[in-house]
């Protein structure tokens, strides 16, 4: 008496949900043991054709859509728990479900983050994958938006910029025009759109450090600002020190993007926080012991103004815009 | 700086996270406190033109998407703890986000489940709202699907096909022909659907005394059967003592329904249990003290076939569909 969700749920999700608490998924719902532990709780959603191209491989989608989630645990400092999956789609195309349980089933392993439950419904319009993502940490620990001070060093992780231009590359944009002949730089950036790496590795020396932090996921001129504006305070970054793959600067280098339009551009989803001058040595350190790069690229400033950002003379520039908005 | 998105948010939805765990929505994430209680956790969505009909107003939409994940959370036998909200929308309409956010924070208020997060996403199909709720109870004391015992009685609360009347209604189907001149039956009928009562007053009741339970959502006869299975029982019901509305009685005496048809349709969102029949007089007491309807309607028997339906001459009627699949 199975009806076609069910048997779609046994057949692509059951094998990934194998912790204690997701019950199988054959319960209305998942249930949390109770810890000492606080619960952190994270949902982002992804839209096919507003967060990744009609057409995308379901496996670079299915990574998508739980690596946001958990990118945005690793800014909070919060080791993962577990997810929820809501699933839209437009009917069944076993060949997809597969190729994107498989991916997600890889992802979950990957980062100990299994499946617990979910929900599946028919939508006629877009795919849309909707992810809910729990992390635990130490009772008051989260490391929020709100906390940065004056004179606290500004790093983010990673490199900014590259999820833009990999989407400009498949849009056939300027970007593609500047590396005909450089087809892994081109590959390297769209990979970097279309799955991006949570930085989870650092979660917790961000809890032992940081003083405020979010995900970079709309563009970090605009993510700066909200956690700024958040925190009460402003910030001052140099342009020159915002760090760059190999590949976005040979972009830049040939004319096809500018920095303004990097730090502007979404989906970098690293991770931007505010350190104590004291507290930065250690946290570089813990950063670089796990292989996660992470760079100073300014300072929080007292004031509550926009974030300015300067360029090599020291002259700041003005950005045509600081991010990306749905609507 | 706030994008339109940030707006949106700041201006409808700031409002409803009163609760400290939302952090005001200004945080990437919510957080929710360490205890000894055992979280469950709930997601189900609704879509336009599949769960509620285009054109239904945004109050009764608002407060379907919350009280069906309520539903589960009250079958589980869990109090509310606060919820997370994401809306994959067309565009921007300030009216219908207006009565929408206003209805969901007057039940936000109601059920005493704050909002706690959430995403905001454009999408270019239909409009989609998924709610993550969550809920407390004592470690270890979820009521799940699996525990139904041989002998248990079979219970359900509130009437049963009055939603799948409403939406027949609405369509214009059979049932409307049925009540030309009882508008005030035909209302009852579709507000049955357009907004569910989720029974979570019965919900420590049914951690005292259920074996087993779960809300019906996907038709009662196809809802039980997944009970069944999970529980490896069967069941056998009297189908002359499911409880139906004086509304639903007078669509079945005109002809324009059977009770079949009642028990494999959707949107009931009442809570189908199994209870040992020591326990089922205080559970029966419990709920009369509250105020919410319970009627047994049948036994768990043991074996693992389908349950049976009887009719009143104790013959088992075969049923031509048992639940609504998406798929």
């Amino acid at each position: 008496m199975a009806s076609g969700e069910d048997d779609l749920i046994a057949k692509y999700f059951r094998p990934l949900a194998q912790a204690p608490a997701s019950l199988g998924l054959l319960d209305d719902a998942a249930v949390l043991e109770g810890s000492g532990d606080d619960l952190v709780v994270t949902t982002d959603a992804i839209v096919e054709g507003v967060h990744y191209l009609v057409g995308d491989a379901a496996d670079t989608i299915a990574r998508k859509a739980l690596r946001v989630n958990l990118s945005d645990l690793a800014a909070k400092g919060a080791s993962p728990v577990g997810f929820l999956l809501t699933l839209a789609l437009r009917k069944v195309n076993e060949t997809w479900l597969s190729a994107f349980a498989a991916a997600l089933g890889e992802d979950a392993t990957t980062f100990a983050c299994p499946l617990l439950g979910g929900d599946t419904v028919s939508t006629s319009g877009p795919v849309m994958i909707s992810v809910t993502a729990f992390g635990r940490l130490p009772r008051g620990e989260m490391v929020r938006r709100h906390g940065a001070r004056a004179g606290d060093v500004v790093a983010v992780t990673g490199t900014i910029g590259d999820a833009a231009l990999g989407l400009d590359i498949l849009r056939g944009g300027r970007a593609a025009g500047a590396l005909p002949s450089h087809r892994r730089e081109a590959e390297f950036l769209v990979d970097r759109y279309r799955v991006p790496q949570p930085r989870l590795a650092v979660a917790s020396a961000l809890r032992a450090s940081a003083s405020a932090a979010m995900d970079v996921s709309d563009g970090l001129a605009g993510d700066l600002a909200k956690l700024c504006a958040v925190s009460g305070v402003s910030a001052s970054i140099e342009l020159a020190k915002v760090p760059l793959s190999a590949a976005a600067r040979a972009v830049v280098a040939r004319g096809a993007a500018t920095i303004e339009l990097l730090i502007a551009g979404g989906d970098d989803y690293e991770v931007l926080c505010a350190v104590p001058p004291d507290r930065w040595p250690s946290l570089a350190a813990a950063a670089a012991a796990v292989g996660v790069a992470i760079t100073a690229i300014g300072t929080i400033t007292a004031g509550t103004g926009s974030p300015v950002f300067l360029d090599a003379t020291g002259s700041a520039v003005s950005l045509p815009r600081t991010s990306y908005s749905h609507f």
